[in-house]
């Protein structure tokens, strides 16, 4: 719990869903009231669903309006058309709720003048009598420790990154897509168009959340600069803010005009603002992800350009993988001479390499050894390990080889064991259809396994070496501000 | 069949494996007689698998050495150690076979001289015979007409993509990752080290073989220039040829010079090679993918950069695909106010953006009509479509809706409708979490429905519009040289 002006607004005591479609087949129209009990909020709170023409929605009583509703409601999503609205306003006032979701759309974002007008309207009116709007055009809220959600399928496990989001698809998208990587999250806010509470007011409540230590942000407009630099500005200070701009190219901002009536604004002011605030800027949403999971694994506390690049996934893929890492601004380094001349000494010559990139995975202990020799060297800051190698080669001290086992766990392990003898970070590369084929492992439960022991790992080298060189980037470039990932910020520091 | 001379290499008679090991259990080793035995060669000629120490490999003979096969043996492979070479070499010219193979690596690519002057004395002592050599260090032939597959889970349909590879095991990825988007090959040759043959026969034999229509290159080195740059011309001018190099940048050269023996070579002297042959660089091992799609499908008919995004995905990903294709160097550019008033007719105005990019896909017969409505804009060359939208909603004209069917292919003919009503490519979005999770369609599935019904389906709007971007600068820059895909071309073109 944080004492922020904000925070009630996710932890309602009963929540009302406004508009739930009487049409029982409609499952779809209902995905809000059939979100909320999936996530299991009638657990903790009251869920109340509303509309006049149905008395039963599965088992539930069903409403004829808010004001019939049990005492207290104290967020209220609305699902109901726009030339509704209105009168849910007056009954929201009457009934004293803290806090309303307009999933309804069709105002300001229409360009419609009289459209924009209401929605001014109604937004002053809830305003003045204490009631703040989330939306319109938006997805809402995904609480999981408030079991609030606003799709199916969320896990309902919580987590440390914060995610706020203009789009209330791509805050799904995010969210699916970073769940099959193992993060989780602490709270997540679709705001679609932003009539009163937006990216600021987020920023400024995620900066003293304490159960948020990574920020994400997918924005289309900023609707009140100032007020944004500022809140950025206190956030990126103290925690790691990951910010993707929807339009920034001429074709991206007419469509986000379309979308959340966003107005363009220079994209050079925008990342002006970035940089001075000490964010990091995403370019597409690849970026935003693979970021997201840099901030919160081992990826961040990466000190150097020298790669060592390691697996045995053939050849040519070492050959390609360098480029990628040469393209993205790191090295591969050559290794000593040492270090090659004692890995000679158990690899054979024919069909491997072993300065840099290492095309080779022996069996046994010999690759702990390898991984070991090879991360030492002072060339080195980090290693991106690929565990290519078939099931019946893997190595298992001391256990029936033929034995099953989890592959995915076992690579993670290994993983970890390398970097705490290296004393850097160990960055999983996943190759998934030579992983699924080669390994017998489900390509995603090879990343979730890295990253439930804290090791970032990324769907391809081109990502991971792109990823690296940002927050390398990144952290070189917060001048005057503290570096939130070196020595001292290191100490004690769990997410 | 080709008269060119090489084409014997690729219809081998009878097939020895020389080297297959004796310990049983060791599948992994087995590789080449196991994928062989998988892909039905002992149907089409004889196999015989070589190792003096066994009598029997599972049911199957075991020979002593290669004397001892019955006659004819056509084509050898090798899987012995090095220093066994120069034996087998000359058992090869006794029993007159017509090629070998060299899985056997430690030659030159090590950087040792003695094994480099091996390499040369070996193969000039079979050419001097005849016997032509593929490798050494290298995954040989897969000719699915002929049976012949170097590993496991090849199909064994043929197509027509030729492909040619320095790495085997970037063959292997090629061939696994295409398959799984619907293409298929005519022939696949892994030629590692390239003592004898390599790239420019490759490109020589690809140019006149009528079962190849698009050529696929990988290679790390070239070792003869001007007969590469003679072959390329040759096989560019009459189909499309898409090379990629691996060793672009400082590290991937050296790690090519350790993977291959390659040595760099300028890259600025390579692009203007390929440039003035009128071939199609990859730089990356996705363009490579998606520029075999491209080349294979309707996508390299797209004449212009306008483009509509359609589908219904949310607002939120319009932004970013827009911003994806305006940085592609592509456009995406407004409707005529006709066509935009016609949509609103039946598409209602709240979350929904009709202006490109579309951001709806309506029930029933409407959407057939609005795609139809967008891309008979003359502004629009091509339409990206990403049809995504819940089961429940699919249009199946008078079907009962709750009738269990193939969504991945209902969608792929929904494309090819669109196509034939608009006469302009329309190219397939793969939206891989959310398809799975709307449509319960198996993503793979659809872009093999979309290849199969001639549709390119690239998995990202970003590949797309880059992949769109690349066939339009290609063609744009082959001054002086047929366009393969103009109208003329066009006539009358399968494949």
């Amino acid at each position: 719990m944080s004492s922020h002006p904000l925070d009630p607004i996710f932890h309602p005591r009963a929540v009302a869903v406004v508009g739930v479609p009487s049409n029982p087949d409609a499952a779809r129209m209902r995905g809000f009231y059939h979100s909320m009990l999936e996530a299991g909020y009638p657990e903790v709170g009251g869920l109340y669903p509303i509309n006049p023409k149905v008395d039963k929605i599965g088992d539930a009583t069903c409403y004829p309006s808010l004001l019939d509703t049990p005492d207290p409601v104290d967020h209220v999503i609305s699902q109901v058309p726009a030339p509704v609205v209105p009168a849910l306003v007056d009954q929201c006032i009457e009934k004293g709720v803290r806090s309303i979701h307009f999933f309804t759309a069709g105002f300001s974002e229409t360009g419609d003048a009289n459209m924009a007008d209401m929605e001014r309207t109604m937004v002053g009116k809830l305003k003045d009598a204490g009631i703040r709007v989330i939306g319109p055009n938006c997805m809402g809220l995904y609480v999981p420790s408030s079991r609030l959600a606003f799709m199916d399928g969320f896990p309902m496990d919580s987590g440390s990154v914060f995610l706020l989001s203009q789009s209330g698809a791509n805050a799904g998208e995010i969210v699916h897509d970073l769940t099959t990587r193992g993060v989780r999250f602490s709270k997540v806010v679709s705001y679609g168009n932003g009539s009163d509470l937006r990216a600021n007011h987020f920023l400024d409540y995620a900066a003293e959340d304490p159960e948020s230590n990574v920020v994400a942000a997918y924005v289309e407009g900023v609707q009140d600069g100032p007020a944004f630099f500022e809140a950025l500005k206190k956030c990126a200070r103290v925690k790691p803010v990951v910010i993707l701009k929807g339009g920034r190219t001429s074709s991206g901002s007419h469509a986000a005009h379309s979308h959340t009536g966003s107005l363009a604004g220079s994209i050079e002011v925008f990342d002006a603002v970035c940089r001075q605030a000490g964010a990091l800027r995403a370019e597409t949403m690849e970026e935003l992800l693979d970021l997201v999971v840099a901030c919160s694994t081992n990826t961040r506390y990466v000190e150097g350009r020298g790669v060592a690049l390691v697996g045995g996934g053939g050849g040519g893929f070492a050959v390609l993988s360098s480029d990628a890492i040469d393209r993205a601004g790191l090295e591969v380094p050559k290794l000593p001479p040492e270090a090659v001349a004692e890995m000679r000494e158990y690899i054979p010559v024919a069909g491997s390499s072993v300065n840099n990139p290492i095309d080779a995975f022996p069996d046994g202990a010999d690759v702990e050894r390898m991984l070991t020799t090879v991360g030492n060297a002072s060339v080195i800051d980090t290693m991106f390990l690929s565990p290519q190698t078939d099931r019946s080669r893997w190595n298992r001290s001391g256990e029936d080889p033929a034995a099953d086992f989890d592959m995915a766990a076992e690579a993670a392990d290994l993983m970890v064991r390398t970097e705490s003898a290296i004393g850097k970070p160990v960055v999983g590369i996943l190759r998934s259809g030579r992983m699924a084929r080669m390994m017998g492992v489900d390509p995603k439960s090879f990343m979730v396994a890295c990253y439930e022991r804290g090791v970032g790992a990324y769907p391809s080298v081109t990502r991971a070496a792109h990823t690296v060189a940002q927050i390398l980037d990144w952290r070189a470039g917060r001048e005057g501000l503290p570096d939130l990932f070196g020595s001292e910020a290191n100490a004690g520091d769990g997410s």
